[in-house]
């Protein structure tokens, strides 16, 4: 990668974000009648459903907050980040202390999961607002989110369990990851002292129980002690899932000032993912694979979904700053044009979320309770940062 | 639909049914080891995986004993429903009375659900076993079922709701069309004195809640006075399932021998879902549509799925004899052949059961936790029979 193609893809990611995914978001989704955002949006940002998802709450008052601390104190921002927090605290809390999943337009509770992942995402907003705000409220807030989510998630018997665990214990890639990354915004925005303790533990169970070098495979669901689950649930792959854990671990290494162990790890992962999830025969990343090839359950296994993209391109690009190899670069030019070409709605902005698996359009919507702005502007954001970093590398 | 057309298309379901279907399961699915069958099936037959769907096994069983009870006496169907009766006594059962959705191949229970549909399954399957054998004890079994699954289907808080009642109370179709067609099994089979007053709540509530002329459309789901539910669930459409809905109530009209009233709910019904059902430009049902022609938020929305074909095809012959037009031929003649087309593998027998939008194979498998011999052999079973009936009619 020569430094016109660094600096031609700095500004299509810093553009995306700021002319772009952000505008689209600010412009269509911020509800000034009874607070909170509107994510449920059609291509042109028509509102299709008024319910409102508490993930993507917790995940946009994040991404607004993090664009005032690392890249312009723009009170719009800071406003608008405020205005999601008042959402969730006004409206996300049951009365036991946990999070609901989905509200009505005025807050009214309609879902809340067995999960505690809507925990973990508002815990980031608050994180993030609280650096941002100087509001030691707020702060107090994201300490005990990511510990009620932390809580919630270890406590046996806490989480009702879909398949019975006396007779198949499991456990899924998903608590480390967001574990891991949850602990980094807790540290990097609060110093949180509980942080550094669940980094190391999200990163260990990830290498110890989920990495299979002897199947050149990351897998998503295994037994309590990594055991391969040799069915349906546990064959299952998801190649953009272990394509973000690898990324979260470079992160982690570079903010360790490098760290060769875990930059080898998140680049033998990016090897594997890749290989295993990118379509050779229409382009893009399938959402499943079978670790055997064999036929997958899930009915949407082959269809091409924005966010894998997202968590592909910036974990080859990470793997590229990582190890310098040409073939990284490769693969994110080949990730970052597929997605820019399928994905990118030049009439209404962002993009859409669901193809076919030949990259055809599936569904024309912007937005719903699992799409909002999240993966798309944090990888525009990361990369961006990310090629920055890469300037004073030469 | 002239003699020869009827002549021919008995001969395509009846040997599709002998010929194709049931030897494809009949050789594949049996498990002599451990009791039982095995559902998870790849395209020739192969076993990718060995957990026991309970749906599947009293939807199977429910088969090869109503073949014994309608087609012919064969021992091999009797022996059969036999074995899969013997499976679901002595794994289908927790203690507390309900059954299990999923067990090990060894029968060791891995997932129960909210719902209470293997136990409608359960209850066919006995009832049917039952009359085949004259076993009283099967007879004693199926009623206790088809009771267990309408108590715990109408005590109001038996199933936890997803969605908080409190704020927006809903209900699905599925509970009076599955109440419906149990109830026409317990009636049939086993002259169950309950059945015919759950038939007739069951379509009193469909045309009541579910039925909408004003809107020309049967909605999936509603509030619980058929209240119009103005977001993604209430407005997400099933076409297939309302066309078996629809079929239901023919059947049902027949039974009594004629009912114009009913004939003429299912002939609407038939005529509003084929419209917004059929997919003009690949041809096919969808899975899911919206009320409003928004965007649907279900990943696999637009995918052609086997069983909706097998429902479109029962509905349209039925809405034929029903009334005698030669409009509902021609939709019939549309979705036999595209599925017909689409959907059979002959290579290694039996149907695919998911296609991409466009009709191509989204992946090979003929069975999972979803898809086993019921509603492609019932399909079979029903349009031959009622063709047959027509025989009489000139």
């Amino acid at each position: 990668m020569n430094r016109e193609r660094r600096d031609a893809l700095i500004a299509v990611y810093r553009d995306g974000l700021l002319e772009d995914t952000l505008p689209f978001w600010i412009r269509h989704a911020v509800d000034r009648e009874h607070g909170g955002f509107l994510f449920c949006l059609d291509r042109d940002g028509t509102v299709v459903d008024t319910d409102k998802g508490m993930w993507q709450h917790g995940r946009f008052t994040w991404l607004l907050a993090t664009l005032y601390n690392t890249v312009e104190e723009r009170d719009e921002w800071l406003e608008l980040a405020r205005h999601g927090v008042d959402f969730l605290r006004e409206h996300g809390f049951d009365r036991d202390g946990r999070m609901f999943f989905q509200v009505t337009r005025e807050g009214k509770p309609l879902r809340k999961r067995r999960y505690a992942f809507t925990e973990s995402f508002a815990a980031i907003a608050f994180a993030a607002y609280a650096r941002a705000s100087g509001s030691e409220r707020a702060a107090d807030e994201a300490r005990g989110l990511f510990r009620e989510f932390l809580r919630h998630s270890t406590t046996p018997g806490s989480i009702p369990p879909k398949v019975d665990p006396s007779t198949r214990p499991s456990k899924s890639i998903g608590f480390p990851m967001i574990a891991l990354a949850t602990a980094q915004v807790l540290r990097d925005d609060l110093q949180d002292p509980l942080a550094d303790e669940w980094i190391e533990r999200a990163i260990d169970e990830i290498r110890r129980d989920f990495v299979k070098p002897e199947l050149e495979v990351v897998l998503e669901t295994v037994g309590p002690e990594g055991e391969l689950i040799d069915h349906f649930d546990g064959r299952t792959l998801n190649p953009g899932h272990a394509l973000e854990a690898a990324w979260f671990l470079f992160a982690e290494a570079w903010h360790r000032g490098g760290d060769a162990e875990l930059e080898q790890l998140g680049t033998s992962m990016v090897d594997w993912m890749w290989r295993r999830g990118w379509d050779e025969e229409y382009g893009g990343l399938f959402y499943f694979r079978d670790l055997h090839s064999k036929p997958v359950q899930e009915y949407w296994h082959d269809m091409k979904f924005w966010w894998p993209h997202n968590e592909g391109v910036l974990a080859t690009l990470m793997a590229y700053r990582a190890t310098g190899e040409e073939r990284y670069a490769e693969w994110h030019r080949t990730v970052h044009d597929w997605a820019h070409d399928s994905f990118a709605d030049p009439e209404h902005g962002e993009w859409f979320g669901y193809l076919h698996r030949d990259g055809r359009l599936s569904v024309s919507s912007k937005g719903n309770l699992w799409k909002g702005p999240f993966h798309l502007p944090r990888m525009q954001l990361v990369a961006w940062k990310t090629l920055e970093s890469m300037r004073g590398e030469g």
